[in-house]
């Protein structure tokens, strides 16, 4: 899924869907998907060496939402396992956006159930304490690059 | 907060930010704004006399998202306490579209923390199980109406 | 509930059950109970005017929790309003412990839904930044009393 | 891991902790525990080829907790690896008894995190839709034994 050497702008993740991801309605609670969303998003940083956290850049940054939002296709159960497939689809100097296609996969085939988007902003903290908007790390940003697919486009 | 009588298109609940909703940054979790959201949709049924699991109407109706987004405008801290006004924007005969503004209420004033948004469809269950778009029981819809402030326009 | 001027040794909240702490059995998650003794101890930080954060204490302290346990008696389903009162039932130096006591409260009357306890200990973090067990600051400990009832012994 | 053909009392599960998972003391939550706990308890019942949902048993049955507990020894951190080694420690005609225990697993070796407890009782629904005790269905009873391990004893 890598375009060119280094360089990254797809990330795949499998989740099972836990008993306590449910509610009442027998389906996963919607804003289950939003925690879904961020397991990829921070594997999606582990593949390229880097934790959310990021603590062993300088400075060290941290990536607070500034959008978020889904729609919903199809429901999840209890122990569906889906396919969460992150793309970048926009990247700015201090910002991040992502895809997110939520695929259930199992015998019968493959079902789309949802598709979200996350827009992160690249913050670090300034003397007084406060976070503040902070160009990426080059050391990260150089891996990354917008999904040339236009799967969704 | 109603405009006409038995009419209802606003409602406002308060909500304290708790311990659990947090993370390791220090602010409430993204997710939890998806479920403050739903607390006060809830409240706003209860308010008109329904649940939203709405045994007590004839067929029994569920209402799964189909679309839910939200711009954080300002993080939430631990026991923060949250205003969270939901404005009815969209009416349609299967589905409704809500608002919510979380506004953070101190003795410093008043902070803008988000604008989300919840489109919730009607559902009940077919003779074979399945979930099918149905449209608001009557009893409900009459209540209900948009909200004609053009605050969000 | 206080039994002698300053001094507290008992809390009540309500609370009511949200659709997302309920799961596909139709009931609200075992965990959930954790979360809403956590909240009844929050609380009774508060009505004496602490914060569980405690920054206004020298030194700072934190609560880690060394032990968490819950007995459950019966269910409880979506829109229920529960009781959860708390009893300090142990005061040490450096820990304290709680009951809880979740009764379920409606119209028919009181059930109890649950009983829990949980230990928490005192730390304040050390010159090199790990936490540390720490004797409760005196402005807190001197308001806190092991409750006089025999009622759960 | 298993002692006879055919028969389990033990399951182990790795899980890694997620942002999430944590609270505004950079720690994982304690009430996560007890969710990692039914985690490792539900892949136990796919291990032998069981749905903890279970309704492909006749009749159907639930797995309702009375009991829930836990020692929290270390604090795990976002992106920590846990394993959670299940073990069968009681077993009566409508109840099993795990014991969980959380160790942390990286480059330096190993910590224990958390042991922890469930008590799960068999449960079906009687005609008017309640659920009452019931004995655990045959052909997963025959399929579980209680660890002979003396480890926590």
């Amino acid at each position: 899924m890598r375009e060119a050497p280094g360089m990254a702008s797809e990330f795949k993740v499998i989740r099972r869907v836990e008993f306590s991801d449910t509610d009442m309605a027998g389906i996963m609670h919607f804003s289950m998907f939003f925690r879904f969303m961020e397991t990829a998003e921070h594997a999606f940083f582990r593949s390229l060496g880097f934790s959310v956290a990021m603590r062993m850049t300088d400075p060290a940054v941290g990536w607070p939402r500034v959008h978020a939002s889904c729609d919903f296709k199809a429901p999840l159960r209890f122990e569906d396992e889906v396919e969460i497939h992150l793309r970048v689809i926009e990247k700015k100097s201090k910002a991040l956006t992502y895809e997110f296609r939520f695929t259930k996969v199992n015998d019968s085939g493959r079902t789309l159930a949802a598709i979200g988007r996350i827009t992160a902003v690249c913050v670090s903290k300034t003397a007084d304490g406060k976070m503040s908007a902070t160009a990426i790390p080059a050391e990260f940003a150089d891996q990354v690059e917008v999904s040339p697919s236009s799967e969704s486009a």
